[in-house]
């Protein structure tokens, strides 16, 4: 059976004595509400809420599913419980404002409590997770009405929202949307279309639905330029702001899926739906995208929770199991065979669960600072205070969401293997957390897509490799503050020494790509991974600079503590980062090595 | 829907034009028999079979699973009438000797059976290959007494085998098996004892089941020194060779799984279960250690079956689903967007598993010759003769069982990418084929397992790492061959330089290993990886000079098919073996890494 325990002594190393929250918060304008007795609290409350009322419900509503019956959709046993307990203690609305009944608190707060949630049980977070997304779209495009209307219901977390964008024919090609949106004489619009791999479509949980719906007006242009947003309620607000009529919306079916079987995945069908618009016409697409990033995080965070959970539980495994005896000698003379946490090969991979997950909450951490600010331009309805660090933060979004999520899978992987056979067993839970890891990489925008962005858009057309410059270089300087530091030297020369190759690589293939465009698409994989395991090594050195510091002169922690974080930063630049090597070479490799084969002659079946 | 269409051409490349099977055979006493048209008829034959009547049952018989009711196991629906069938097509005994009803073929041509009912098939093909193990057992083991009981039924068929190895206990570390055995007046035995994860363990295939099962007599020694192997029939053979009576033999239980839900793996019960020696007392583990080879490459044939099948249902996909346009311009001008085969990114994914697949059938092929050698030393009962072989074979199993499962997963994992949310639904089957292909690194030997077998034991201890720089010379010297010409160049360079390499890479872990022996261990991974992507490195380029030769001189096939080979080979080369670099600098890094964290340190969750 699986069991979660937050791991708060780590999310403390991070906010306190890495990236020093409370400074950073001094900075917002609602930083004053996040006085380190307030983050204690709720991270202390969010951590009770996510292990003993999410993280027992994991594995039975997994072997329940969600039910399916004539349109409604009923949720494994104990989630609508959870859910209630959930908006009672006011978690969905934290970072929201306080106008909206929010608490007001900064954005990375929400970010640290969708961590823990999602780590305890990431299908159920799915569905407040939803909500954020319509919530964040109401709060940056709607209308005062339309704010009061749907935000105060939606922060409390009584009714919940989704985002509406796939359909059957496209998904990561919105340019192909087919819904429709016809305008009606009192200013509404009637809905028509289906929407597929709508997450939390339909539910029991809340007493209302409200979907934000991508759909094309009657005179749109085709393509991108044509698409509009809509709010698309489940039932329609009446006088009193309550669910009033069912609106014209319906789950046709939900899917069956490899994993996160309790979170309804579901086929929606708009009939006559009415519906709102949101934001300008046409710009549906522009303001999906201000969103992506906050999604992307979101994304990446499910990254981390399944390599930390696999971590939690591959662990005291490996240290019950016996199997043989190491190589160096028994270790545990008075019992049949050694642990097998005692087998070097076994340290490695739970070695690099650790190195994953400690990283990869680095990564988050650290920008979910620029999400705070990002969310104070939103909630100010400042744009250019919103797009300054929207901007900032799309240099970070594909790689969290593309590089952690891969990880998250491989993380996944080690934990079953760590098991053997007992891995591939229901009972053990392993198993679960391989299946629900494994949708990550596929859905809001896949790894490819991510590459994509990064090197394509980010990276080349945006910036002509300015962005990494600027990134590496900041490194180099903070390395070349301890190049004489004798503990730091190991880590800081190898960072340099990568950083120097990834402005080379870049270069590289711009230069490539004047002539041969297909090479961004070819190399974009190998260098999303290389940028990933670079920027997770210079995490790595920063947590291991903070431990020898606090080592030196004291910190909160135990000695132990500290040298575990130096000892995963030891292991990570020896094991894992030598793995940028064979994508550095990879992402050179010319494109006719993928575009030159005929498609007909990809296989020889007939 | 997934489909499958047996590889026939690239089958029949490798055994015509690649190996040369023909000259081979001449080398084998059996090898009259496997003429071309009989070698034709016999993939033929598979390939029907495997197409129409397994492939269809592979999707509904993992939705259905197998049933568990008082003990009976009765698999899904279409099972057993296939199964059926297999039987009258006498494929269950074409490899083994006339004497016993067999068609006496060699062994290669099983192994090709197995890989085509494998990967239309995998859990179906799983009741037929555990009963190869016990044949192999009573064919080596056995009593003329015990052949004449067995072997006929089985060759045919209509009975079934098992090993039964695991206790709840133990899997990898046999030595702490407890079952007993109590030696009885009439020199049978009464096995008690649990056995788990029985592959096989109980269905209703067939009339009876012989198990193999692994126990220890009251007076054997601990550990593995004192472990016997034990025939324990489900019905003990009456005098008219019949299944007769009862045995002690009972399911307890089936284990739901992550996937192979249609091959029951059961909890079986011994309780004053008859049963009979096999071979001698205490030697039990010695005797099962040479069936590892045949039963390791079988699973390394999963690991291609998954790669395989995976592959042949992304493709069309690929073909079929459109998303945007090439970043070098519109492919498909009059559809809505360019097929997302066109996307190099798309393309880098088929060609990953087209090369894995294309690439682990030839290393598999290339060992088959071994297994044939090694069989007619079985069967001639000439230990010499069979020890020779199988010293040479244990070489190639660790990396055809370790890498090649490896390199399944990560193939399924790209099937499913390519299908982007679809592969996550089970309706499409991506899904199914990630997680059946999930198990083949756990049983049968973990990756770890067999990367300690590679290094530990056959490299270091065994050979002194004289195993590797033959194998490196003989590829070496192949290389030269080629060292200026034109089109291989590019090929033998590259390889020649791994080789020189992998040795250095070698001595130093000796070295290392003298005074460190947990480098053994922390390397073993890496290295087991990096000799798996060389040897398919060696394996590319040799189909690559045939392609080459093929071209220049005419073959059988169409000039495309060569084409593709060597574009096929230079991905490879390109995007493929750099992994090969990463593995070479994390197999060297100090084994401190990984053994220095204290146990307590892994995590700080309290």
């Amino acid at each position: 059976m699986l069991t979660y325990k937050a791991p708060l002594r780590d999310i403390k190393f991070l906010i306190n004595d890495v990236f020093d929250y409370q400074t950073h918060y001094k900075s917002l304008d609602n930083g004053e509400n996040a006085d380190p007795e307030t983050v204690d609290m709720i991270l202390q409350g969010m951590a009770d809420f996510a292990e003993n009322v999410l993280a027992p419900l994991y594995q039975p509503a997994d072997a329940e599913g969600c039910h399916f019956e004539n349109g409604v959709v009923t949720t494994p046993k104990g989630f609508k419980d959870a859910y209630d307990q959930f908006v009672e203690g006011g978690w969905q609305g934290i970072s929201y404002p306080e106008q909206y009944g929010g608490m007001n608190l900064p954005t990375s707060l929400n970010l640290i409590k969708a961590e823990m949630i999602g780590t305890a049980n990431w299908p159920w977070a799915m569905y407040p997770g939803l909500s954020t997304g319509c919530i964040n779209t109401i709060l940056q495009y709607g209308t005062d009405e339309q704010k009061e209307t749907y935000l105060h219901k939606l922060v409390e977390g009584s009714w919940a929202g989704t985002m509406c964008l796939t359909e059957p024919q496209c998904g990561t090609d919105l340019g192909q949307v087919k819904s429709k949106a016809i305008p009606q004489d009192d200013g509404s619009y009637k809905l028509g279309g289906t929407k597929i791999f709508i997450s939390s479509g339909e539910h029991d949980l809340t007493d209302n639905i409200i979907h934000i719906v991508l759909a094309r007006l009657p005179d749109a242009p085709e393509g991108t330029r044509g698409i509009s947003l809509f709010i698309v309620p489940k039932f329609l607000p009446n006088a009193e702001g309550e669910s009033g009529e069912r609106n014209g919306v319906s789950c046709g079916s939900i899917e069956h899926k490899m994993g996160i079987n309790s979170s309804a995945t579901c086929v929606l069908n708009f009939d006559n739906a009415v519906g709102y618009l949101i934001g300008e016409p046409n710009k549906g697409l522009k303001a999906m995208f201000t969103f992506m990033n906050t999604a992307r995080i979101g994304t990446g965070i499910q990254g981390l929770a399944h390599t930390e959970l696999s971590f939690q539980n591959a662990l005291p495994y490996a240290k019950d199991r016996r199997s043989m005896r190491t190589l160096s000698g028994t270790k545990d003379p008075e019992k049949v065979a050694d642990a097998i946490i005692h087998h070097a090969d076994v340290r490695r991979m739970l070695l690099t669960q650790k190195a994953f997950a400690e990283g990869g909450r680095s990564m988050i951490y650290h920008s979910a600072r620029y999400a705070d600010k990002m969310a104070q331009g939103i909630i100010n309805g400042d744009d250019e205070e919103f797009e300054k660090w929207d901007d900032k933060l799309g240099f970070y979004t594909p790689i969290l969401k593309g590089f952690l999520t891969e990880l998250g899978i491989e993380a996944a992987k080690h934990g079953q293997q760590v098991y053997g056979g007992h891995g591939y067993i229901k009972e053990w839970g392993m198993e679960l957390i391989a299946r629900d890891a494994r949708i990550a990489t596929m859905y809001e925008g896949t790894t490819g897509i991510q590459a994509l962005d990064l090197l394509g858009r980010k990276v080349i057309l945006q910036s002509k490799g300015k962005i990494i410059r600027d990134y590496t270089s900041s490194i180099m300087k903070w390395c070349g503050e301890y190049a004489l530091d004798k503990d730091m030297r190991k880590f800081v020369w190898a960072l340099t020494k990568l950083c120097a190759e990834w402005n080379t690589l870049t270069v590289r293939l711009m230069l490539m790509a004047r002539k041969d465009r297909e090479i961004i698409s070819a190399a974009s994989d190998d260098f999303l991974m290389y940028s990933g395991y670079v920027m997770m090594g210079y995490h790595w050195a920063r947590m291991a600079a903070v431990a020898y510091d606090k080592l030196e002169n004291g910190g909160t922690e135990s000695p132990e503590f500290y040298k575990a974080k130096i000892q995963t930063a030891e292991f990570y630049f020896d094991k894992l980062l030598p793995r940028t090597s064979g994508h550095a070479e990879g992402m050179v490799a010319p494109s006719s090595s993928m575009t030159a084969m005929k498609i007909e002659n990809f296989a020889f079946l007939d």
